[in-house]
């Protein structure tokens, strides 16, 4: 009987999430007791629909492609589970032969995995969780697949952004970077600077409360000084009451909506400063970017693919591959089996530690963990107003 | 006695007018007749100050960088010129032996040009233009340096963006372009498409008057189709009237400030139609990107240095570099002098071939003028979704 595998995307993708299908589909291929990849083609939905696509039957050549197309090449969702639906799941998995179920994803697909990990421990069908976000807020690793390919686009959005506005320095320039909760990705912008001075001048992470006398006070004293002033915000930036910093704009009955923290704050400077003022909001184009992907987080992500169905196949289930950053001083991981219950829905943020006192910049202990995930040094540029 | 050259850069930067500024130098280098090329660092107003260095003393490894530099090297300026400003420009020209004076902006840096030549043409100080503007709406031009890097970078954005939403099929996305006046960045975004059905789903330009009505029915029949649509829109989207599509949110005494087309249309979908919506506003990051350069435009904007350095030794003044295209199948162009006088202030916008009928997408015939300047096909993607 063969022994199929199963994988599901859960959740926004990444800029490597199809770098962790190839290591699965790749290990698959060099192993004679695992059958057919199958990929379930637009996340847990796809299992009840049972829209599987034989994944192992593409040419090599093919696949590669999946190191460098970003967004999911499966499909993923947002599908609510209940616990019926887990039931379910379990009889569809025994009609296709699949003794390993991949889930890829980040806090509430591993949740889901728990859930489905608990409907099959007796049926010998083996679940193991494959870590991926962009926000880097799962727990029990060191960092997540996703997260070095968003760091390395908003340090270099932020380095290039800098460039613009120390060329013509008329402007404070707001930057929002994605992170609702945790401010991992804003805080990576700091890996754009090379020397004292360099922009992004200013961070400000949803770990702290937003405060914004000091805000207008920061951004004041800086262009006196410099003109052109670059600031890196949260989109979740909220005041000490937990709400946000930006007024909803309307309400459905749904959802509040609000509109964008940085356009917010470029409003603000100007009406408070009467200082120029824009925003940038890069968006989806920060975890969608092929060219700013991060060539260690795609190794990472790969090898995390790999792993999880090498750990399928040797009896492990009810896990997640973690990351263990091996202590010295040059960069090296190792995976590692975390129990998925120690996972589920714990969201983690940055320490106290990896941000300064003011809270509004981070520390050199975090630029040190950092720097290694963007896989490699930004490009060097001349500019000529340094030689003067 | 020594000749020499001066680089003045004026207005917003591109991702390549410093590769303009290497060709000047490495022109002056291998010219015997020319001295130093000094840089005035800070725009038209480095030029009064006297800031000014000498680019020829760097080593070519270091200037070399330039060639991937965004932003201005030698910064730039929105400075005012008044008639006074001319007649002192000449006497600092001859202070410093300048005999080549180049300038490198959009319409107005062209008009500040046309003028400096007017000053400067008994003196023996011959004044040639470089054009340079992402906007691409300079006239007499098949097309400008600067441009093909920004609709690399839309169309590179649109394609990974709209593989994000295929693959998570949730909403409606509104990315918003630059070019307040003139569509062609926004336009570049079709260049994302490999085939039919590709993203981006509509495209909106500043060449016609935004029909809100039309716009909810055109986004709401391909929700109702597929899902997740991608809207690359202008920032410069505009009412039958002429005024912007925003209301204004607030006004000092010098300016009125409208708030952003991308979040204001995303507000739109989702009041209107009760679809969920997200704006993308990469702004900055889409004339600074590096590595979203077209290799097309950075060599023609260095060989726009180049003959604009080789006209003004040969006795050009008053005039324009320009590029015509050379009839064929292998796309070509070859350098042109235009008359500054023809060029200054005249805005140059996207031809109503270039347009649909509708006014939501661009034409076939866009597509073909446009894909040269890229410089090379995007990346192939692999999405299963194709296969079943």
């Amino acid at each position: 009987m063969s022994q199929n595998v199963l994988v599901v995307h859960g959740g926004g993708p990444t800029a490597v999430i199809n770098a962790s299908l190839y290591g699965v589909i790749e290990e698959a291929k060099r192993n004679p007791e695992v059958g057919k990849v199958y990929g379930a083609i637009g996340g847990t939905g796809a299992i009840f629909s049972e829209t599987f696509l034989d994944l192992t039957s593409f040419e090599d050549d093919k696949l590669k492609l999946l190191l460098h197309t970003p967004a999911s090449a499966i499909g993923s969702s947002r599908y609510p589970l209940y616990e019926k639906d887990y039931e379910k799941m379990a009889e569809i998995f025994r009609k296709y032969d699949i003794k390993y179920v991949l889930l890829n994803g980040g806090n509430g697909t591993m949740d889901a995995c728990g859930h489905i990990y608990e409907v099959c421990r007796n049926l010998d069908i083996r679940v193991v969780g494959i870590p991926k976000t962009i926000d880097n807020d799962i727990a029990m690793t060191d960092h997540c697949p996703g997260y070095g390919s968003a760091a390395r686009y908003i340090a270099a959005s932020a380095q290039e952004v800098g460039e613009d506005i120390k060329s013509l320095p008329i402007h404070v320039c707001i930057m929002e970077a994605m992170g609702r909760n945790a401010g991992w990705i804003t805080a990576a912008s700091a890996l754009a600077r090379r020397k004292q001075g360099d922009a992004p001048h200013l961070i400000y992470l949803p770990e702290r409360n937003f405060n914004e006398t000091e805000f207008l006070e920061d951004v004041s004293r800086l262009y006196e000084k410099q003109g052109g002033v670059l600031v890196v915000v949260s989109e979740g930036l909220h005041n000490a009451n937990g709400e946000s910093i930006v007024p909803p704009i309307f309400k459905t009955e749904r959802a509040v909506y609000y509109g964008d923290v940085s356009s917010h704050l470029a409003n603000l400077v100007v009406k408070e400063l009467g200082i120029k003022a824009r925003s940038e909001k890069p968006g989806l184009c920060g975890r969608a970017s092929v060219a700013l992907q991060s060539p260690v987080d795609r190794e990472e992500a790969r090898m995390a693919g790999i792993q999880a169905l090498r750990s399928a196949v040797e009896g492990k289930s009810g896990v997640m591959i973690g990351f263990e950053r091996i202590p010295g001083d040059i960069y090296q991981i190792q995976p590692k089996l975390v129990p998925i219950k120690e996972v589920m829905l714990y969201e983690r943020k940055m320490p106290d530690t990896y941000i300064n006192e003011r809270g509004n910049d981070v520390t050199e202990e975090f630029i040190n963990w950092c720097k290694p995930l963007i896989g490699g040094d930004l490009p060097e540029f001349l500019n000529f107003r340094d030689y003067i």
